[in-house]
């Protein structure tokens, strides 16, 4: 017998409705979601049993405690659909998995130097890590993002990466998911993935979230979700211009923020180079805070290894530089420099949450 | 008799409906507005007496032509409720006259300066203005934009102009209004509004567009749209830094791209003056670009003024510094300097074209 459309499109709206109750912070019996969710206890059932076999939803044992507790609290199950997430970073490749719950189960990043390699080499390194954390996590991986060091368009490609020359228009994810027995990978802005991590870690929803290593990208947060921009590419500060007659960039610029602040000039125990790039770090940002009037900059990737004296510099900077009184609130990722990584896996299993309804319905 | 609520809703959106399609660019009578719609003609016809009732719309005389052609074609009545625009610059107070058609039917700009005045004299001066040009038209008047040079928040107040140091946190708008009788007086960035009348004249849908003036501002159209950045004063791109240990900007900072490209320092008919505005636009402006990743550049106010000196000298620094491989379209305004005031205006008759309702129901 066939179900008519529309009654696909409400199950599924109301399977999310219902995993959406389950994520939150309260844990709720069957009878719970059904009150707050407002649909009738047997829609619930019937959905929270579609959602247990699918793995997303578990369901505890009745709690004996007091009058009032739930009797069989759900919630997320940590041994359903995983998150697999991916890096091509300048000279690393890392793999992640991020369960269901949002924890993070394994980690690894191992040394890779792309700079003058070719993607296939790389892709190939990172293909057999990736298999490596998924085999030792065991679980079940609903897909995977992979971050990357560059330009990326709206279709997944990447365009250009200023560090990475001989990776132009690249298919990363297509390449990879046939290395992976066609999972599906999509590919993301390495920044961008961070600044995600960042919100979903609890930062502030109206922010520029600058990722610092040997390149140096922003994902830009306007109401907790990125800001594309026109073209789908916002957010590639470390291309803005600090000092017009500065050194030759990577990407055949001068005077780049990235060329100042990037990894590859800035020592984190040289305590001018960090005034140096937290002057430039607070200028680039200043024309940043101008032009999208955002409340708040966080520091991520490697430069909170430079302390306090690089966020002094970039305080000062933009202090002498704004021109609205609110000012501007400049803090370090609590992250660390995995932030992307992470970001990478959690997209999925935000993805998965936003629409179970599409991952059960795969073949 | 009352009538229920949600039949108010519907016939409001249908006033807009009907309206928007008599402001089309097809001339349609009561029976091609019925197909063009899908409301019944009867619906039509009482919509449309309610739009000619209040001056909105206007039934041609019955044309000869051959069949086919419709036979009493409505258009928007240019005798209809029109929009008053306003602007305050550094040193001039301007006002128009915009009909519900478009059409601008008439402009005044006087001299006026106020680097040193306190607000007053300045809006007495501006409201004086804007009765001329009323009494002049003969036209009603449904409501007014007072277009402003400086950060003007969410609620409508100018916090701060920096060439008008004496002008903070005025509320400009409620101040015309109680001089001009009561009239709704809103207020926006100069470099806003410009950027609307920029897309209203046919511009690009995503563009940064660039108003030159003694101040330079921004207005940045995203999909057809302004946008706001994350707390409403997005686009101050005249405070961009171009030469980190330049001039003293007014607004406190050094190296502004207002300090080389504001009409205080670029000399029009000076070749290198006009060279270095060029290079630092084209410096601040690649920022932008990698910033929001628009496509398109248009450069307004007094800009158009300097030349194709100036557009070579922007478009060679953005070709040496863009990372996107697309390029960037750079053009000047075809508006001219009043592009603001025309867009306050403007910005009225696109308010009542959207909701008609809503002045119909004015007391």
């Amino acid at each position: 017998m066939s179900v008519p459309a529309g009654q696909h499109t409400v199950r599924r709206h109301n399977l999310a409705l219902v995993l959406g109750v389950v994520a939150g912070p309260e844990p709720l019996s069957r009878a719970g979601v059904a009150a707050r969710t407002g649909l009738t206890r047997g829609t619930v059932s019937s959905l929270v049993e579609e959602l247990i076999e699918a793995r997303l939803v578990t369901e505890l044992a009745a709690a004996r405690g007091g009058p009032g507790r739930p009797a069989s609290p759900l919630r997320l199950d940590p041994r359903g659909p995983a998150g697999l997430g991916l890096e091509v970073g300048v000279d690393t490749v890392g793999a992640c998995v991020v369960d269901l719950g949002g924890t993070l189960r394994v980690r690894r990043t191992v040394a890779s130097d792309h700079r003058d390699d070719v993607p296939d080499a790389a892709l190939a390194r990172l293909a057999a890590l990736a298999a490596d954390v998924v085999t030792e996590t065991g679980l079940p991986i609903a897909g995977a993002t992979v971050a990357l060091p560059g330009v990326v368009g709206p279709d997944g490609v990447l365009e250009r990466a200023p560090n990475l020359p001989r990776w132009v228009d690249v298919a990363v994810g297509p390449a990879l998911s046939t290395r992976l027995g066609g999972l599906p990978v999509r590919a993301g802005n390495e920044a961008d993935l961070a600044a995600l991590a960042e919100r979903w870690a609890g930062g502030p929803p109206d922010a520029v979230v600058v990722s610092g290593g040997i390149g140096v990208g922003a994902g830009i947060l306007l109401d907790g979700t990125l800001f594309a921009g026109a073209g789908g590419r916002a957010g590639e500060i470390g291309h803005v211009v600090v000092d017009p007659d500065g050194a030759t960039c990577h990407c055949g610029g001068r005077g780049c923020l990235e060329t100042v602040a990037g990894w590859e000039s800035l020592t984190a125990d040289r305590p001018d180079a960090v005034r140096a790039a937290g002057r430039a770090l607070g200028i680039a940002l200043s024309g940043a805070v101008h032009l999208l009037d955002v409340p708040a900059v966080v520091l991520g990737g490697g430069y909170p290894r430079c302390g306090p004296l690089l966020l002094d510099a970039v305080r000062a900077e933009l202090e002498a530089r704004v021109l609205t009184r609110a000012g501007v609130e400049v803090r370090f990722s609590a992250l660390g420099p995995e932030a992307a990584l992470q970001g990478a896996a959690t997209a999925v299993v935000q993805e998965v949450l936003a629409d179970p309804g599409a991952l059960i319905a795969r073949p």
